[in-house]
């Protein structure tokens, strides 16, 4: 059993169920014919247009469109408001609307596509700029983990789309790529025999039909070039993160080794007052002096190693590059003195 | 010796071993016909087509379909359960159960192999996302490595399902390609005078047999895209884990240099302590006051140098970027103050 | 309502502003013939050539060309002062001044395209080299991170720039590829019969108009062929950053060891001058050789360990290849004993 | 001069040197056609085949094959044992063993070039897996450097080998793509006025042609993708390399920072021993509760503080993720618990 | 004004400044006609080839070659030396120097592009192996970083010449795609009636031109593959680079780890000395034997606590991975037991 939504060339909406053999018959169909195996595709058989796009499957006849199925899906909305009116030609919402009844039913269905298309972009889109503006921030230490959760799931969102635009612009060109096929979606063109002597103003279905079509192409195409930018600034962003990281972890890096020195000197010359810690006698008990020479020289000592220790440093990550080796790209003058984050400690 | 299980149009199964040279003879083809030299390969000779997909091995006369050195592949319980009834056309599984039986025949061998494919899928697909599911668990502080094997080994096995399934689909394009290779597949068409007749009602051979090819080469480029969005997802994880993994670091890194910066105070000015406990007289021996003095001094100098230290920390990682550098992406009033791992120890 | 400007033949500029219809009827086109649905397309309609170039639209017939909706666009600089002496063919600026009117339309309109995609790359290359530069600097310790953001506000506008020559070098390539498009670009040949007789003299129209769309192909695939090297380079350089940091940062790392090292001497030894300071009888007390003993056996102690430590770092790091590994690359003499950044503390 | 191994029809295999000149004039061909300037190509040059793949040189005449400048090559032991043989058709090692002399000839020839590309990945295949398995161990924490040496080398040869690979299959393809070309390669054909007769037996040496060189094709096809497979086998344990030494430098980096923190607790607490242990007057001196009091304190309270410090660790480490983040790929219960190396001394 | 050399087919050369309208008159070519726009191309325009090769840019007439604005481009050696000899076609240089003359021209001048392409991946080649084989040498801690810049240079060389091999490859390609430009490059056969019937002889000019383009084209792309695998090869040294840093890492952090172990230890011990250091009574100070108790203790003590935290971080580091897991690659026996870096201080 179908459940069936006709819309005639009138503008006449009715719904009502089919046996399935009925409907065969009154297409001049057969089963295999109605079986809509793949999740896009368009196809003409024997004068009717069968299309499958996702949850819509849809028949064109010469002068009906018939949409089975279309209970659940979300496109009952799509079908009463918007649908039944463009068909009409009333308010000529379709570039199509003074062609034959086919072409405005085809392009009702092509702009629905391309429309949910777009609307899973913009989806996605502003959700992944928003992650990446506040992933790339120089100022984090670490990256926020929940947010890349939420980018990772965008990001899967982002690769099944592109693969869905794929696909429609696939099932487009393989119909743009045969003359015949063109043709044959004409299906006013061999049923109507007023349609021939009309063709003899000027217009050629088939040529409105590659058009159409074209048109469709084109703005999966868009579509298509705006993911694979998203993607690329997937990429390069994570590229920026990586070297953020990198860069946090290298100044504290340098820090620690900065403190590590100092702790080492301490150690040291604390060394120095350990020994005279000792319940040993070292002869110098008695001299008051002495205390403060020690003392003195403890901390004097331990302060003039770390210096040199961090000026040993400081030369040490510094190599002098020869002179001679030229700039990458030969050219003159370019100020590479800055470096905002460049000292430690010194 | 050849093996051979042969279903023949009227549903009948016979199994017999046969002589080489006999069953060139028989079908009219030569010894470098039935080479199968290709994992997967579909070609027409002289009316037969011969047909193998990996393990399997047929020939698809105009009336029956041979299977060749079927046993120990695991093909029997197809062979038996699935393919008899499909051939005989019974329950009518098939879309072409009303077509002559070379479509039957290769339509359950194009089946049969698409099922294959997809269940190689199948098995892939929910370990890769559950192991992936786990590793980019943003709690973990390393991947756990046994998972990572299972990884390694499932997305090599990705990889060559990846490569079956391009060779399903080009070998199916080959024909596609060629007209003349799609008429030749009709071998009925060539054997059958009373096939001209029927054709002229309407059913046209080749043309039923390019629909055939093309619904499972669409169904091969499905799979296709599944095995690529996994690949990217793979690809994307790991960013995401390493991002994880670095992330986590530079946290304990900066906790590690607070705590370093806390131990440098104490030695600092344990030093201090030291001096005092040395053997030497420093002429305060006896002063109670003094001992309260140098230690609340110590203690408290380690704090205050220590605060110190963690607020020039704070403020070295957080450089003040010029407020005059816009957004990357131009959009306004991103909030980019979350950042849920933001402070250590301060 | 549109606004229009028009250039005709003679060298005449006049703007005014027409009814939609009125243009329609004029051009003898219909409504979706001046859609102007993508940013790039070129076609021809009935004698006319429309097209549209991002914020640029116009229609070009046989002796005339319109430039519609054109306020606003920052196109008016352009307009006035390059079009118009442009067309008017007086200084040749154009390859095609001696052509008919439509010729030194499309190019004046296809070569301010280039120009614009041009100015858009001459833009962003310098920025990312001076970048780039600066940040590959061996000497920098870490990346600096507004830099990076302005790299990757540019790599973003590269990929923009890079998607826009794709589409305009499809939009030719399509036109390219149909010989009968090319003629229908002539609008001259179909309206003009004196044209026909001149092309007697050895002038090709199609053939012309060939040159001149392949000349802007080609002129854009240079375009292109930068942008893909930009990108190549930022790849590249990137490598090269992390490299760098990597290498930073392992060379602190020994550091950091080589200090750790001498921190557990001196700790290991300072742990006899700890026992010797306690409260407890130890039966050295009054002998002053101990004194000096066991500080210089503390203090030689920790020098020596150290020293044992540090020898052993450096085997560690160093491990000896088995000489009978060949170099990668099987050419001899290759000098890898250089290494700036050889050794640390040692 | 040439050395020429010269296979007649007839098996006769003779070896002489001949004049460049006259070989020329022997075969009707001028000097350039002779001058095998690329590694790999097949050409035919007036009914004769010249071909070269890499060493090998050969003319394959209508009733002869000669091997020209076989000397030193590493080709006499093929030559000798395996090709006369082969020529001869006696054991019909080749399919092609009932067509004429150009086919058996080129089969022979395209069969040594597969049989040299499948040698050659062979010896990579194997010792690029070894490595692999053992570099992946996740229980190594650094990987063995002479490993990856190895490792290198072997990728290089990868490299190359698909590039021949890849030309094998062009040199190929460029045939396959045209006809005329296929015709000319049948040189018999033109020749031996008798094959005229035969073909209309049935047998189509075209046919016959593409089906050997398509066979050769998708036998290089089939090596073309075991090399890419094993291309991204090195990307993915790459990657599982890196994550795997990150795992291990994560782990170490706790265990170093809990390690820290005792070290910290510890100095903190000493620092009030250090404190007593001054030469100075602390009224406490004479009271032996007080010893045990601080002592106690001392130990008790660094204990305290280090578990503080991992307590602080732990939950620093594991954010508590909002529970409303739906996991990735919308599957439940997704067993996350996990995580093998999960704790470190806590 | 063109500064002109000529090359006439009897081996003449001579040199002379041109009016451009001359030039132009001379050939019967048209202004747009010497634009030499691309940097790249090979047009023929009214029996004259007209070639640009970045710095060359040359006019083939049916029996001359003009060689235009030589002066300055490095170009004059070449131009006397080599290409006024092998025109004259004595010592027979050229496959070509018994056809026509403007099939010298040609081959005489791709040679010299191939040469000049060959001659700048000549330049780059062995400085990156040089420079790669140094940098992936196991035994270094850190990259050169004066490498890591030339590196980079030359990569970016390698790119800007990989763009041109492709620009070469593509304009040989565009002629080599149409059969009638072919033709229109034999302009001998259009000018010259006796080559018609020399052509009865055998020899067809335009399939000579097809083999001399396909030649050339052939050597491009031998170089485009050459110039492909060094730019993998430098990817795949890339990760070996980052793998040896990594792994020298971890073996550091090891190192370190362990040294903190022991600084832990010595720092818990030391606490128990600096306890019975400090001036309070404890009871104990009489009894000699205790001072050797707690001393023993103190550094029996550390030592136990390092070993067991030693044994603890060896048993951390490899866990025991269930043994069920199968190997990646189902191969038996690897043996993993290698790792050279294996343990630390252990």
């Amino acid at each position: 059993m179908y459940l069936e939504m006709k819309f005639d060339e009138d503008g006449n909406v009715t719904t009502f169920e089919k046996k399935k053999m009925e409907l065969y018959h009154e297409l001049s169909l057969q089963a295999r014919d109605l079986r809509f195996q793949h999740l896009t595709s368009i196809t003409a058989r024997n004068n009717n247009i069968i299309i499958r796009m996702e949850a819509l499957k849809a028949v064109v006849t010469p002068n009906s469109l018939l949409v089975l199925d279309f209970r659940g899906l979300g496109l009952e909305r799509w079908l009463v408001l918007e649908l039944a009116p463009q068909l009409n030609g009333d308010h000529g919402a379709l570039a199509t609307h003074s062609l034959p009844f086919e072409f405005r039913a085809l392009e009702a269905i092509l702009q629905h596509r391309v429309n949910t298309l777009q609307a899973r972009l913009n989806e996605v889109h502003p959700v992944i700029l928003d992650i990446l503006e506040s992933l790339v921030d120089p100022k984090l230490l670490s990256a926020d983990r929940s947010k890349l959760h939420i980018l990772l799931q965008n990001s899967k969102n982002l690769s099944e789309l592109e693969t869905d635009i794929k696909v429609f612009k696939d099932s487009l060109l393989k119909i743009l790529d045969e003359e015949e096929m063109i043709e044959e979606l004409c299906v006013t063109k061999w049923t109507d025999p007023r349609v021939f002597e009309e063709s003899s103003l000027g217009i050629d279905h088939a040529e409105e039909m590659e058009l159409l079509l074209e048109n469709y192409f084109m703005q999966a195409e868009e579509l298509g070039n705006t993911t694979r930018e998203l993607k690329g600034l997937i990429d390069d962003s994570e590229s920026v993160i990586f070297i953020n990281l990198d860069s946090h972890r290298n100044v504290m890096m340098r820090l620690n080794l900065q403190l590590t020195m100092g702790t080492f000197s301490l150690s040291l010359f604390g060394l120095m007052g350990v020994a005279f810690g000792m319940n040993l006698e070292s002869t110098f008990e008695e001299d008051p002096k002495v205390f403060w020479l020690v003392t003195g020289f403890m901390f004097l000592g331990s302060g003039l190693i770390w210096r040199r220790l961090l000026s040993f440093l400081g030369r040490h990550l510094e190599p002098t590059i020869p002179p001679q080796i030229p700039t990458v790209w030969k050219r003159n003058q370019i100020n590479s003195k800055g470096g905002e984050v460049k000292s430690g400690l010194r």
